[in-house]
């Protein structure tokens, strides 16, 4: 549904496609399927069509993207792998979409420094793929196989988060072109430094608002010794989310623990073939050495005995482990299956761990008491959590009450000093919640936005309110 | 020393001044005494007075200091417990110093959330003396008792970031007042949060060049069930380094792990009462449970037994482990002793692991060939390492050889992809090297500079060349 504009926007445009089509040649697409292809991500956004999509090669590429848009007031919208769930990577406003797909190498790895660069549009999982025989591992884990610049870009984490950290914490170095081509590398190879402002942390998260990045240094782990990854059912919800709570009160080092609550669980089992009690339940892996690891595992169990759990089933064998965390990632296509035609409003939000259960008992009683269903999902070791709508987006009675049990979230999480999304970005769905979030501090945030990109033609119109 | 100043800028120095005077009676002092104190840090950077000093209380007197001295053009520089070492803190354009001393509380602890909020002032002993009973800790441990609000406005990190972080990892939130007078809190309680920029990281390392933090949230860890730590000597600084950086390379979760040369022990030894060696050694110091510090312990002496290391001299009863650390940050006390009447030119670099022993090999052959002596110490974990060159501030001949081998030693780092300071801050020593090491993102830092502080009265002069 892209609407009419102003003549003077148009003739723009047409000069920014035409200067790129002369630059790139075949790199530069305005055909219909291309475009639609690049009209939308994997949120309930509505799609909207760019102007044209181009596929640059190298950094120098994109700074010829950049400056030939510049010089058309032309909008510039990067785009990775369009696995976003905010309506990030939308070219809401149209303009020219810089799909990254040919700039996908590894550029170096260093084992000895446990650290590797990649051009942006590499994925995670063909990172992991890359480094397999080195003995190191890239830990984090946002469930989609996005690519390491759009998880940059949204600050992503996902299920290994609560032990590893997140994007924020894993990216030593990025190199970024700003709006009027200049290119920066944000920071040297060293794991710390005082040497100025922390230009990666500003990046990192921005969205693709305040430059595009194409490559990006990242920390790599050592693969632990030992793995398992274990399930565990609870006869109440308070009973999982207690010892979730614990675990982490407990300094625990588990590296994943993640909440399904029934009506997933049910979602999960139909869709992957699995037979899981149709309970609130735990998956939870713990790594490191087989000391460690036992260590560990005898004392979450001990905590979920405590609160009403079951006996660990075990996955410790890669095979049943990478089945077991396959179908915990595939639950947003299980949900689809659950409702056919609908898609899935996908929220998330993060609260201090000790809100963490009344946090979510109160979001439960709200959907008991509302029409629509939307499974529960969250990395809880960092009091984070989703719920997924299930909506069909084109009966306004549902996107109406998905938006108001949205709020109801989001201000629940804001009252409890948590966080309106703990690693979706605000991308479209969240801009109305940034103030409510952050007061006078987004007045600091738009100061730099204007200062970097004067003309607003980076991603324009994401996570600032209009 | 203070320089001859235009007729209108003293003017409006003292206009700031009586304004002030007007608003906070005593806590505004002009004494000479009070302008000495706060002319210096501990630094060898030599000292500039102030034209005052004020003690604010709270926020909003900061906000009010803030607002007057804009308002006569006046600097403003914040000052914790002066124990900065690269002239951070040194006012050296004049102006006024805002002393935060009396915002020295304990705002809230949260033993669930394993987080705390306090005023800058609080110091990390205090902080720790205040959550001894909670079963909590703070870790991070940059030798001298320094404020939360200065550790985080360095960008601090110390001997416990191997294991850690640093203050990038462990500030949550800052509240910071703006050079016109705006408050802004920078996040949320959540541990993780994917909404907007992330001022956080924008502040800390910002030294005092963008706002004055006020109040700082932090992470808290539980205090291991086991913490050990031993000394071990070894015959070869190689021998001692290629240790760590296996340890390392193996992921082994050392708490601490300290290169001290053989200048270092001579020093320590005669300063502290000690018999160690006088050898390249490892202080070293694990956390964990009690199976999981003996599993470390092992692995990481059956390292250091492969390169030539001495067997472990444990300490660890708590008062021995003090005694060691204690010992360990005395290293400035014990270096100035070495040469009455010395002041020591504090430096830090920090590379890449895999160039650690390399850079440090080539700086003691730098300082083999100089008439300097410069004790090396490092939180050798994190490939930083700092040297101490013991020097008299009166002497060109000293300054400018102290400055050759700092600006050798600065390469050097650089040009293994490390930066000029992994710790200390650029202040006013490093300006000199922030854009060989930053290059054009050098030019989004002052953009950043100019757009949060346009009139450049934020401890102006710092950080960016001029």
């Amino acid at each position: 549904m892209n609407l009419p504009m102003e003549k003077s926007i148009l003739d723009n445009r047409q000069q920014a496609i035409a200067a790129l089509r002369e630059r790139f040649g075949a790199r530069l697409s305005t055909v219909s399927g291309v475009r639609d292809h690049h009209a939308k991500d994997e949120s309930w956004h509505h799609p909207h069509r760019p102007d044209a999509v181009v596929f640059p090669e190298s950094t120098e590429d994109v700074v010829e993207i950049v400056r030939i848009c510049a010089a058309h007031q032309t909008p510039v919208v990067a785009y990775g792998t369009g696995t976003s769930l905010e309506g990030n990577v939308i070219p809401h406003l149209g303009g020219v979409v810089v799909d990254l797909e040919r700039m996908n190498q590894v550029l170096r790895v260093s084992a000895d420094d446990l650290d590797v660069t990649v051009q942006a549009r590499v994925t995670r999982m063909q990172l992991n793929a890359h480094i397999k025989d080195s003995g190191l591992f890239f830990p984090i884990d946002p469930g989609a196989d996005a690519s390491i610049g759009g998880m940059a870009a949204t600050r992503a984490s996902g299920t290994n988060a609560v032990r590893y950290g997140t994007m924020r914490d894993n990216v030593l170095s990025l190199t970024v072109v700003l709006s009027d081509g200049r290119v920066v590398r944000t920071a040297r190879r060293s794991r710390k430094s005082a040497a100025g402002y922390d230009l990666t942390r500003l990046f990192v998260g921005s969205e693709g608002t305040l430059g595009i990045i194409t490559e990006v240094t990242l920390r790599l782990y050592g693969i632990p010794e030992a793995m398992a990854a274990a399930v565990c059912s609870f006869d109440s919800l308070e009973g999982a989310v207690n010892t979730v709570i614990q675990t982490i009160q407990l300094g625990i080092p588990v590296a994943r623990i993640e909440l399904l609550d029934e009506v997933q669980m049910n979602s999960l089992n139909r869709y992957s073939g699995m037979d899981h009690p149709v309970k609130n339940t735990l998956f939870i892996e713990f790594h490191g050495s087989n000391i460690g690891v036992k260590e560990q595992a005898e004392t979450v169990q001990s905590l979920a005995s405590d609160h009403g759990g079951a006996e660990f089933k075990w996955a410790t064998q890669t095979e049943q482990r990478n089945a077991l965390w396959k179908a915990r990632h595939d639950v947003t296509y299980a949900n689809k299956a659950l409702r056919p035609g609908c898609e899935i409003w996908a929220t998330d939000v993060c609260v201090p761990i000790s809100r963490l259960a009344e946090c979510i008992l109160q979001t439960k009683e709200d959907l008991r008491q509302s029409f629509l269903t939307a499974p529960l999902v969250g990395h809880a070791g960092d009091g984070n959590f989703h719920l997924g709508f299930l909506i069909m987006r084109d009966d306004p009675a549902e996107l109406a009450e998905a938006e108001r049990l949205n709020e109801r979230l989001v201000m629940r999480a804001l009252a409890m000093d948590g966080t309106c999304t703990g690693e979706h970005g605000i991308g479209l769905g969240k801009r109305k919640y940034l103030l409510a979030e952050h007061g006078e501090a987004v007045s600091v945030m738009r100061q730099i936005k204007q200062v970097l990109d004067p003309h607003n033609l980076m991603n324009p119109g994401k996570i600032f309110p209009d």
